[in-house]
C-alpha cells in the first residue's frame, strides 16, 4: 500500500510509530496528484513547494516530539471557497481572477494548520458555490460524468488519493452529492458547529462547512479540529466539545434507525434504492431497530430550500451583479438576477417554513436516534447531461435532483453524513445519508463507522471514461 | 389613598396583612375606571361580574391561607393583542369583529392568571400595534393629547388608576413611548425573555411583551410572573430566572452609567432633555459613574426598523389584506400594503444590518451597566397632529418622532425600562429610558428603583383638556 492510499488514522498511526515521515506521505500524495490531476482537474492551485516545506517542518516536530495529534503532517485540499492568509479565493470564478488576495486564513484553515496538516493546494467549485455539478472537474470513477458539486474537486481528490482528505461547504447537498458520487464520506455537521468565518457565503443561514474523507472515523478526525465557538461567525454554537472518534465496537443494539416510509425513496434510481436498504439490513444486523419514520412536510422542501437560498445569495453578491455580471458564468448570472424579482414575502414564507419544519423534524427524531437514507436519488449523469427521466416518465433537472434528498438537513440544520454503500451496475458509486439530531454528530459517526467495519476495504477510484 | 391608587406592591401587602381583600381592591379599581373610562376610553371591553367572581374567589383562596404571591387578587388589563380564552382579541380591529373568539389562553395571560392576577378587561392597541398614537385612546393627563401607542390603553388605564397593572406589547416602542406619555413606567424585556403564543403578532423578530405599571418595583413583580422558556415561541429563551425584585438600598456605588453623546439628545425638545440629564445627575448623586458612550450605527436605525417591521407585519396580514382591505384603517392598510412591494434584498439588508447592530451596541455595552437616555424626544401631541416642528427647522412625522429613540432596542433585543422623570411645563409627563445588556433586566430595575426613591410619590393622572 502507498501512502497516498492511507486513511488519516493509518497515517497517523505510522507517523505516531516514526514508521513514515511527514515528507514521505506529502511526496506520495503530490506524486499521485501529479499523475491523476491532468485527468481530474480537481485543483485550482496547488503549491506543491510550499506543501513540501510545510512537511518538512512537521517532521522536524516530530523529531523533536512534539506531536500535535492525528492530522499532524497530513496533506488536505480546501476548497477554494476557503480562505488561507495570503492566497487568493477565487471560488472558481472569472469575478475574483487576479485580486482576492485573502489577508488572514478562515477559522477552520487556522485550526487546521494549528493541528499539523498539510495544505497541498485549493480544490475546484461550481462557481460560488452555486450548483451541484462542478463542470471543471471530472468525476473520480468516470471521466465522462459529473464529479458532483459544489464541493466537487475536494470530493475527487479525496477519491483519487490526491489529498489525504479535503474540506467542502454544504448550503443544499455540496458537501454530500459529490461525496456520494465520488464514493467517499462527507459530513455536513449541525448549523453552526463548524465557525464558517473566512469562508465565503452562499446563503449564510444554510451553508455548512465540513469534512471529506475515505472513511468515516477520518471524518471524526477531522471534525475534532474544526468544532468550537467563533465570535466571528454570528451562527457559530458554544457547544461542548465531544469526543468524536467513534470506538471500536461496531454493536448498535438499542439504537433505533428510522427508515423513511415519504419521499427519501421516491423517484430513485433502483440500484440506489438497493444498495442503501441493503446497507440499512446490514445495520439491524449489528442489532440496530429499524423503525418507519414518516417524514414532515415535504412538499414545502424545494419552496423552503430555494426560497431562503436565492436572495441571501443575491445578496452577498449584489455588488459584484452590478459591477461585472458579464464575469458570471450564465448559469450563476442567472440565479442571482432571478433573486433580485424575489418579493420579501417569499423569503419570509421560507423562513416561517423553515421554523415549522424544524419543529416537525424534531418531534420526528423523538421517535429515532438516526435516519438512513439515499444521499442523492441517482449516481453520476454524464457531463451536460441536465435531466434526469423518471420510470414513471417524470422529467427532472439534474440540480433539482441532486438537491432533493440534501436539502432538508439543510434547512433544518440536523447533521448529515453520507458513507458509500456500493456501485451500480456502470461501477459508479451509490452514498446513505445519515441524518441525526442537532449536535447528534457523535451517533452518526458511531453508527457509519459500524458498518464500514463490515466492508471490505475500499479501493482508490479507478478512473475510467463514459463516452 | 383610595385602594385603586395603590401599587401592587402595597396592595400586595396590605392583602397578606388582611388588611385589604381582593374584592375591595378590585371593586375600587372597577368604579374607578367606571368614572375615568368614559372621557379616556383605554379599554376595548371589560368584564366587570367576571372580575368580581374572581376577585371573591381570590378573596376565599386567601381566607383559606393560599397566597399565590404578590399578583393574588390584583386587577389587571390586557392590550387586546393577548388571547384570553373564551374572549374575542380584537387587536381594536374593525378586522376582527364578529369573530376570533380565543380558544386558549396565551402564555402570560395563563401566567398571571395562575400568579393570581384579576381580569378587569382588554385594552385598546394602535390597530394591530401597527402604530404610535392608538387614536381610540385620551392620554390620561389631558383629553386633547394622545395616548401613545401602540399600548396606548394599558398605559392609560395604569396611569389614570382604572387598571393596577397592565401589560403591553412593543415593537418599535409601544410599550415604551405610552409610558413615557402618561407618567407610568413600562418595560420592554430582552428579546426573547417573555414568550409571546397567544399573542398577535406585529413583527416576529422585533415583537416583545411586557409589563406597564406605576412603580418600577411594581414592574419587576410582573416580569417575575412572566418569564420562563416556551417552546410554542420559537424565540423564547431558557434564561434562568433571577430574583428581579429591587431591594431597599439605592446605593449605585461602582455603577457605571452611559450618557450618549449621540443620537438620543439629537432633535429632543429641551424640558425633555433638561429632565433627563437632571434625572441622570440624581443616579450619579446616589454614586453611578457616568461615562460618555458613542451609539453606533445610528444612521442605520431607522432603515433597519423598518426593513423589518414592513414585510413581517404584511407577511402576518397576507390572507386578511387580500379579502377584506377595506375593514383596515387607512394608516394600517396603506404600510401592509407598502411591504407587499418590498423586494426580499431589502429585508435581507435590514437582518445583515440588525447583526452588525447587535454586535456594534454589545461592543459599546462593555463599557457602562446601563445606557440613561429619554425614551421619546416630545411630550404626547395634540390629538390629530401629524408632524413635530423642530428649533432648527426639521420637520418629523409623530410617528417617527416616537419610534426614533425606541427602535435601537427592539433591533438589538436589549432590555430598555422607560421611568417616569418629571412634567414639562405644560402638565405633560416625560419619560427616560434605561437600557441595559441582554437579560440585564435586575440591574434596570435596580438603578429605576433608586433613582424612584428619590422622588416623591407620584399622583395618579389628572385629566384636563387643551383645547
Amino acid at each position: 500500500m502507498q501512502p497516498y492510499e492511507l486513511s488519516i488514522a493509518a497515517a497517523a498511526e505510522a507517523i505516531r510509530a516514526r514508521e513514515l515521515s511527514p515528507v514521505e506521505l506529502v511526496d506520495s500524495v503530490l506524486d499521485r496528484l501529479e499523475q491523476v490531476e491532468p485527468q481530474l482537474q480537481a485543483y485550482v492551485s496547488v503549491g506543491a513547494d510550499e506543501a513540501r516545506r510545510a512537511a518538512r517542518e512537521a517532521e522536524r516536530e516530530v523529531a523533536a516530539g512534539r506531536l500535535r495529534g492525528p492530522l499532524h503532517g497530513v496533506p488536505m485540499g480546501l476548497k477554494d471557497l476557503i480562505d488561507v492568509a495570503g492566497a487568493p479565493t477565487t471560488a472558481s470564478s472569472r469575478v475574483r481572477t487576479g485580486h482576492h488576495r485573502a489577508e488572514a486564513d478562515s477559522t477552520v484553515a487556522a485550526r487546521l494548520a494549528a493541528a499539523g496538516a498539510v495544505l497541498l493546494g485549493k480544490t475546484h467549485t461550481h462557481e460560488f458555490a452555486y450548483g451541484l455539478t462542478t463542470p471543471q472537474t471530472r468525476n473520480a470513477w468516470d471521466r465522462g460524468r459529473v464529479a458532483g458539486g459544489s464541493s466537487g474537486g475536494s470530493a475527487v481528490s479525496v477519491a483519487a488519493g490526491a489529498a489525504t482528505f479535503a474540506l467542502g461547504t454544504d448550503t443544499g447537498g455540496s458537501i454530500r452529492v459529490p461525496s456520494a458520487l465520488n464514493g467517499v464520506v462527507g459530513l455536513k455537521p449541525t448549523y453552526g458547529l463548524v465557525p464558517r468565518h473566512g469562508v465565503t457565503s452562499l446563503s449564510w443561514s444554510l451553508d455548512h462547512v465540513g469534512p471529506i474523507t475515505r472513511t468515516v472515523e477520518d471524518a471524526a478526525l477531522v471534525l475534532s479540529s474544526l468544532v468550537g465557538h467563533d465570535p466571528r461567525d454570528p451562527a457559530s454554537l458554544a457547544a461542548p466539545h465531544p469526543h468524536y472518534r467513534p470506538g471500536g465496537a461496531t454493536e448498535l443494539t438499542g439504537l433505533r434507525i428510522g427508515v423513511p416510509r415519504t419521499y427519501y425513496f421516491d423517484h430513485v434510481q433502483p440500484e440506489v434504492e438497493a444498495a442503501v436498504r441493503l446497507a440499512t439490513a446490514e445495520l439491524e444486523d449489528l442489532g440496530a431497530q429499524l423503525v418507519e419514520v414518516e417524514i414532515p412536510m415535504t412538499r414545502y422542501v424545494q419552496a423552503t430550500q430555494w426560497g431562503l437560498m436565492v436572495p441571501e445569495a443575491t445578496a452577498y453578491h449584489e455588488r459584484t451583479l452590478r459591477a461585472v455580471p458579464e464575469l458570471y458564468g450564465d448559469d450563476v448570472r442567472i440565479l442571482l438576477e432571478a433573486g433580485e424579482l424575489m418579493p420579501a414575502g417569499d423569503y419570509l414564507r421560507a423562513q416561517r417554513s423553515r421554523t415549522l419544519m424544524q419543529q416537525a423534524w424534531a418531534r420526528m427524531l423523538e421517535d429515532v436516534d438516526v435516519i438512513a437514507a439515499p444521499t442523492v436519488p441517482a449516481t453520476a449523469v454524464k457531463a451536460h447531461e441536465e435531466t434526469i427521466t423518471w420510470s414513471d416518465g417524470t422529467v427532472e433537472g439534474v440540480s433539482d435532483a441532486y438537491v432533493r434528498l440534501s436539502a432538508p438537513a439543510n434547512i433544518t440544520g440536523v447533521p448529515s453524513l453520507s458513507v458509500p454503500v456500493g456501485h451500480d451496475s456502470a461501477g459508479l458509486p451509490i452514498g446513505m445519508q445519515l441524518l441525526g439530531h442537532p449536535l447528534g454528530e457523535r451517533v452518526l459517526l458511531r453508527v457509519g463507522h459500524a458498518y464500514e467495519q463490515t466492508r471490505p476495504a475500499r479501493p482508490l477510484a479507478t478512473t475510467q471514461t463514459t463516452a
